[in-house]
């Protein structure tokens, strides 16, 4: 069967929020309240469209989902943005979708005015590989809040300066 | 006229919401964007009640709205809650009012379950009483995050533990 290479686009369709639902709830590192948010933001994007506060890319190669990022302006500040989900299908992982996808991101937020976005994830062993994406992009440590999520789970906010 | 002592509840009267928004917006303290988002928060606190992801206690006198708090617990975490509304009506302050609000605050937290609250606020001048209200509650800075409202504006995040 011909594969194209993975397409960007920024509108949510139909099909995504399940789309998006099956994706983040397959890569088993999210909880089910996490992954009702993640099906709740999509719904939002494809129910607003453009005026939906939560902004979308998303990555599709032959009518498949591969990944998706998911952004919006953080309310009360000049222009903070915050970078709410970013994620790629497992058997998509190591093709540098994830780099790709932030980098339309970052692109899409400087467009809007943004100058910074921040990503919050959790200090656990097992976000370690979100952790080293994270620096690896040019993203700092901007906070760590001790035991944020729970006994011995801190939260990092990481930020990167856009444009 | 009789004037008795402030009484506190935690349901939303329907006369609430827009009490809420007009102390809030006599504060001179806050954006049209942060007065909506208020009134917002007290409309689904009426509409949904007990089941509102967000809680209130509200000080009333003789049928009048002098101060109210609004927190609920922070998605994702086990125990974290945070306290979203803070506020006093200006002819009201200086008698401990937020002291009191944040004490029945923080006993409804620990009632809930929680154990950790967090309160965010700015480094401007401005915010100078609310930083050291909550410093003389007990709370300290948890994260700091530069230039997070905007040039010059810090968000620093408080927290304390409960319980």
């Amino acid at each position: 069967m011909a594969t194209g290479r993975p397409a960007f686009r920024t509108l949510v369709s139909p099909g995504d929020p399940a789309a998006i639902e099956q994706l983040v709830r397959d890569t088993g590192f999210f909880s089910t309240e996490e992954i009702a948010i993640a099906r709740e933001l999509a719904d939002d994007g494809l129910a607003n469209g453009p005026a939906s506060h939560y902004r979308f890319v998303i990555a599709g190669q032959d009518g498949a989902l591969l990944g998706y990022a998911c952004f919006g302006p953080v309310p009360g500040t000049e222009s903070g943005w915050d970078l709410y989900w970013i994620a790629v299908r497992q058997d998509a992982q190591g093709q540098h979708l994830g780099r790709a996808l932030l980098e339309v991101t970052e692109s899409a937020v400087q467009a809007a005015g943004g100058t910074r976005l921040y990503a919050e994830t959790s200090s656990r062993a097992q976000y370690e590989p979100t952790r080293a994406f994270y620096l690896r992009r040019g993203y700092t440590v901007a906070a760590r809040l001790p035991e944020f999520y729970g006994p011995g789970d801190d939260k990092l906010v990481y930020s990167k300066l856009i444009g």
